[in-house]
């Protein structure tokens, strides 16, 4: 054969289970013929049905993921980020390592399989203030974020905080949703022997769902019997309600009840990946159109899968779903398989299969060892069930060492305490903070962390010295700032800064807004006045418990 | 007893060696009669031993570690940052969660039990751009980093980049140092199968050490073998050569070599604990003066113990360091069972013990199944001493769970592949850069990823347009700045940026420089005029490869 002289090269972008399933099955049939390409951000595939494990502390994080290069040995796997995709040209542009000079990497064919992003734009503060749950660093943030809650919760003296800090909410009762907040109950409850001032009736656990049931994709009589299991487990099941907005401390529904939390995880908002929306393909429902082969019309040698792409399974697809594939793991392996064996059969010049599956069913864990299934049409519910949930993911999870890793992980977690080491990372450097009307930014006593400047809305700033009866008042405007006496020294606010109206706030952490400061003398200079203009008169109304609070401002090396 | 009416509380300070068994131990000796409470920066009990192991992925992060709540049955753990300490009021004062106000919290009896801070400030850029091995993250971040260099240098084509991303550099040959180089030795051995580009020989290891030998604490013959073991696998061990300074791209030794590497790990500059040193207390070495009761003189009911604290071991303790406990985990453990029992002692009216107690000796693991040992005077080598060297540490990490997860992993990791997941985390949005006469900052074709501002030291730009003939240039000095573009657009580097001479930059990521800037519209306005001014005329200069890579800027909330 012809071929055989000159390997293909395929690029598979994208390392979940489409592409890594398909990855695998074009290495395999494609043998001394293809070299095959993996490129992904990560250097693992993530086993997404186990992140609310990780959340909860019942399986390491490293277990929930197989290294791709173990996974996929004779592909070549890269990790990098794709810049972008030359159709004409077929060329991929990726950026990799630390010397961020982008290069270009042919392919003689192409396959998308990038997955979604998550879109919250339509709530406001939802995209700043909630957890969500696409990845491992997601599942990572949220376990340290709840260990971080009953921490402080356990030590202070605010009955308001405390109460804040220990109410728990999930928005979206698909399977995320569901299985986050179970896991998330699991580990509360677990934990909370090692927590002496935290009583168990103080915890609250929401789920908000905006559809009038659970589990949309479950029968409804396993939904009501999942709604039952998380009731008797203490969480507040809400639907038929939506999610207005988000703050660091609340969370608004759409019928305007306010629920005070520090913790909101979002399992809801899928929206196109940033990449696949750039591309400038022809798109539905933000997935990119293919045709039944999981070709992408108009474009030579390019296909795509999963979660990115619109599958039809039948000839004239219309607006109902239930004409294309569904976005789940099942039928994303399916793909990968298919779409291999339909680029092997193009090079090979024989006739392509169209994709065809039938979901098997579905099954969904409820924590304290009860879970759903309906397999096969075969319904169940409780104990057994769960069983079959373990061994059927257990038997999904690619890869012997995963395998044998998270069996072990589940047996020993019966039996050994809960793991509840916090590490922490470091928040960023600059966020967005939404505040509703009325919040407070901060009152006088708090520790200056940082600087504010207005994005939206207006803020107002009182200071009143006790001592001298001195009165200061600002109201702040966007393009307006507060907090630069953060550059002068480390103490605590004297002030109290109140939100007029829905606004926003872009925040700099001390040492990153001291550091750029400092290296600028202009900025340096225009603070340095700002303060003399601004607060000039009124030194002594920041006198109280500033003065021998002062902690070591950092040395310019 | 007048004591059992009202019940003592006694603060610890520092979750370590010394503050752990302390705690624990007042807590047994003195249920009923004392209030223990321990406050540390982290949830968790670091068993530094381990550190090298977690950073070569022996072990999972969070079995090197052990929650303090569940190592403290009956000890209140506060997870806060201790601001500081009012001696003469007896109140401790810390900041906690996220409403950052101080809170004042009252002792009987105090015990410091901080540790050591890193002081690498006498090394210009080591600070900046080494990684250090005191706690958990940092052994994760190190983690992180040598499989990232794996990942980079197995897809890149660049042969420079390639072998400086090859070369690992351990500085400092003391325990943490040697088991460090020799952890990380095993590390890449293991995962190179799954790294199909990098060949075995493309790898470089160095072990530099300032003194003439290393490992100065275990005998000299002791020393030799591990010295020899070290080489057999490959590690070039240098001694008698110090370290000099330090970039992003090499290591500079005091004898003027120069060697090319991505990683230097430093193990040296053990300086004292922030707080300790601002507590204003009688320092010697960078230790907390105490009696041989452990006590600070001068003040009432302070004690310090661990490696913050010197504890003269004899009556009149001189300039000889072998008149003090050595900065051990043996030391420190016995030092809290003492410092423990004295305190319940001087609340009883009993008579306080000095601190006394004999080595009893020293393991250090070299990788490959090989440890040196050097125990109750017997000293031994090799593959007993290494099964020696895991189990007493087996039995000297304390906690059953603990000892169960770490000794699995250990029984795992002979039959199981290497976990090579490389769990990615954001770089600091602001961060100092050290460079050498003659050092790139960046050149043509790189992503344009953050704004620099110049510290100290000039710089040198360069622009040619090979289209147009045209050519720019610009010297930057300290308060100068460049890669404003950024806030334009992204796209990628036209210009060269050289270091004239030694000096240093604070960069700027991308992403939290355009937010600040936009949310500032004095700061945006300044830098549109700046460019305007200073590139305006050659703005065609920048027109190479610029124009069609642009990425999409965050949006605005």
């Amino acid at each position: 054969m012809a071929e055989a002289a000159k390997k293909k090269k395929v690029i598979v972008i994208g390392g979940g289970f489409g592409g890594v399933f398909g990855a695998k099955t074009l290495e395999k049939l494609g043998r001394g013929r293809l070299d095959v390409e993996l490129i992904n951000r990560n250097n693992y595939f993530v086993f997404q049905p186990l992140l609310p494990e990780v959340a909860a502390s019942t399986i390491h994080s490293a277990d929930a993921v197989v290294p791709l290069r173990q996974l996929l040995r004779g592909v070549q796997v890269r990790l990098a980020e794709v810049m972008g995709i030359d159709f004409a040209a077929k060329t991929v542009t990726v950026v990799q390592g630390t010397r961020r000079a982008p290069v270009d990497l042919a392919y003689d064919e192409l396959v998308i399989g990038l997955g979604t992003g998550v879109d919250l734009k339509r709530f406001p503060g939802l995209p700043e203030h909630a957890l969500t749950m696409k990845d491992l660093a997601d599942a990572h943030r949220l376990r340290t974020h709840v260990i971080g809650c009953l921490e402080t919760a356990d030590v202070t003296e605010d009955p308001d905080a405390k109460r804040q800090l220990l109410t728990f909410v999930v928005v979206g009762a698909g399977f995320s949703g569901v299985e986050t907040v179970a896991e998330l109950r699991e580990l509360v409850r677990r934990a909370l022997k090692y927590y002496t001032n935290i009583r168990p009736e103080e915890i609250r656990f929401y789920l908000i769902e905006y559809a009038n049931r659970i589990l949309p994709t479950f029968p409804a009589d396993l939904a009501a019997y999942a709604t039952r299991q998380l009731e008797k487990s203490g969480i507040e099941v809400m639907t038929g309600v939506g999610t207005k907005s988000a703050t660091g401390a609340a969370v608004e529904l759409a019928d305007g009840r306010l629920i005070s939390t520090s913790t909101i995880v979002a399992t809801i908002g899928n929206g196109p990946h940033r990449l696949v929306e750039a591309l400038g393909l022809d798109m539905k429902w933000g997935r990119i159109k293919t045709d039944r082969y999981m070709r992408v019309p108009g474009l030579d040698s390019v296909w795509a899968l999963g979660d990115s792409a619109l599958i039809p399974l039948v000839d004239a697809p219309g607006e109902d779903p239930a004409h294309y594939a569904p976005q789940t793991a099942q039928f994303a392996v399916r793909e990968g398989r298919q779409l291999a064996a339909n680029i092997l059969a193009k090079i090979d010049g024989e006739a392509l299969k169209h994709f065809a599956y039938t979901s098997k069913g579905a099954l969904a864990s409820l924590g304290m060892s009860k879970a759903i299934a309906d397999v096969y049409g075969i319904k169940l519910s409780g104990f057994f069930a769960w069983l079959l949930w373990r061994g059927f993911y257990l038997s999904f999870l690619p890869g012997f060492a995963a395998k044998f890793r998270v069996g072990l992980s589940w047996l020993l977690n019966s039996v050994m305490p809960p793991n509840i080491v916090q590490i922490q990372s470091t928040p960023p450097a600059t966020r967005y903070l939404y505040y509703r009307k009325g919040d407070k930014v901060f009152e006088p006593g708090m520790l200056i962390d940082g600087f504010y400047t207005v994005t939206k809305g207006t803020f107002w700033l009182t200071i009143d010295n006790p001592e001298t009866g001195e009165h200061f008042e600002k109201v702040f405007g966007p393009g307006d700032h507060f907090g630069e006496r953060v550059l002068i020294r480390t103490a605590l606010r004297t002030g109290l800064v109140v939100a007029l109206e829905d606004g926003i706030l872009l925040f700099i952490a001390q040492k990153d807004f001291t550091r750029f400061a400092r290296a600028f003398p202009f900025l340096e200079n225009y603070f340095t006045d700002y303060i003399e203009r601004t607060f000039g008169g009124t030194d002594k109304a920041f006198a109280p418990g500033s003065a021998d609070r002062k902690t070591e401002l950092e040395t310019l090396p």
